[in-house]
């Protein structure tokens, strides 16, 4: 594992670092921001998972000119068991310091980064291990971006939060009863990170009485985009880009 | 008092109601479907308090053409006082009524109407009450924008949520007991809102322990924009443009 102290130091005119959120999916809800540090940026960076584009590239495929290099990090467990002696979360950190190194190595070599992001960076993205790992030592610049959260309002067409609502974003991996609770306790709710906790999500919205009111959208602003009634979504996995909307108390 | 059902009966071809987030301020954080939208409208509007600009228009401004017709919503009111006998409910409720007719009236005439919306048009955004009175009448998109909270984040540089953090966002209208609850059982808190509450919410964020972890921004994004810890913040009232801001639990 290296650390920032222990990396050689920068050139005098580092590059800059850009963490870059291209947005829910649509290629159109990216901002001209971002448009314009991934045309000018020499290295472009994305996480992927094996055998997969990764979303963030294809979103901002269109904007991307073919002499810049693009760094692929791929992401080095698919399944969800790590080797045998190993944990998940070592796998990663490992897998997140090698690839802050080569993009070190690009930016002590005077060229920007940009990291591109699905939704905002600083929210629930992969980009906060790179950052955690180069900002102390780079000059490093943010770009926030439109998340799904807001995706997912737009598809339904409702609104989330007013007034002086208590809007809260929970994850599936919760446990149910703290679900429940979660649920009970707030005006608006969003729940993020479904996957195999789809089932139990949906028990939790239902003990907390608000099965009626519950939204699942799929692949918001995507190709696939899907939004229905939770109570009428199919039992089982939910895909990556996937959540649970209830919006406001105030408009259901 | 004038619902959907009052209104006569649109003409065969209405126009398209858009509410366009522009993001939270900086018009380089609006995205692409929202400039497309901005130039393509005949009619656009916006909200605005009286000897204001308008900072949706002030960020929009750039991408409007002057052959475009441009509605300003002037709030009837700016003090916190209504006139004796009428309260502000009643008042704003009248206002949001005759908005909605003067854009109905455009809709009927067959021109798409765009109502800029500062942040996302969801999120807290006075477009929800021209939305609650026209969605079901006419064809109507909402175009999902970065909201204040990633502009926060990303000038203060540090992540958000991030792995199994719950999330909320608070109002500072709310007493200080109830702030107290809501940001001692989350793992990162944004509260919006502030005003004249700036003291009693900073009075909660130090009885709830996480003073030292809490961060004070203000115009994110925009000229005058200012970041800096809540501890240091000089007491009284906050502008408009300002929240609180707790990062993950993780990145403290």
């Amino acid at each position: 594992m290296s650390g920032p102290d222990q990396r050689p130091a920068p050139a005098r005119l580092s590059g800059r670092l850009y963490g870059v959120g291209v947005g829910p999916g649509d290629p159109e809800l990216i901002t001209l921001k971002a448009v314009r540090i991934l045309r000018s940026a020499p290295v472009v960076a994305h996480f992927a998972k094996r055998g997969s584009a990764g979303n963030a590239s294809a979103t901002a495929s269109p904007y991307l000119a073919p002499e810049q290099t693009v760094l692929r990090l791929e992401y080095p467990i698919t399944t969800e068991a790590p080797p045998a002696g190993v944990s998940y979360a070592e796998v990663l950190h490992g897998f997140y310091d090698r690839a802050a190194r080569l993009l070190a190595g690009h930016l002590d070599a005077g060229r920007d980064v940009a990291v591109l992001c699905e939704g905002d960076p600083l929210f629930f993205g992969s980009f906060m291990y790179l950052h955690d790992r180069l900002a102390a030592c780079y000059p490093t610049e943010v770009v926030a971006g439109v998340t799904a959260v807001g995706a997912a309002s737009a598809v339904v067409g409702k609104p989330l939060t007013r007034r002086d609502d208590e809007f809260r974003v929970l994850v599936g991996i919760s446990d149910e009863d703290s679900l429940v609770e979660g649920l009970t306790g707030a005006d608006a709710v969003v729940v993020m990170k479904l996957g195999r906790n789809l089932d139990k999500v949906r028990r939790a919205v239902e003990r907390a009485g608000l099965l009626d009111h519950a939204w699942y959208v799929e692949r918001a602003t995507m190709a696939g985009e899907r939004a229905l009634p939770l109570a009428n979504v199919e039992s089982g996995s939910a895909p990556y880009f996937s959540l649970v909307m209830i919006p406001s108390r105030l408009t259901r």
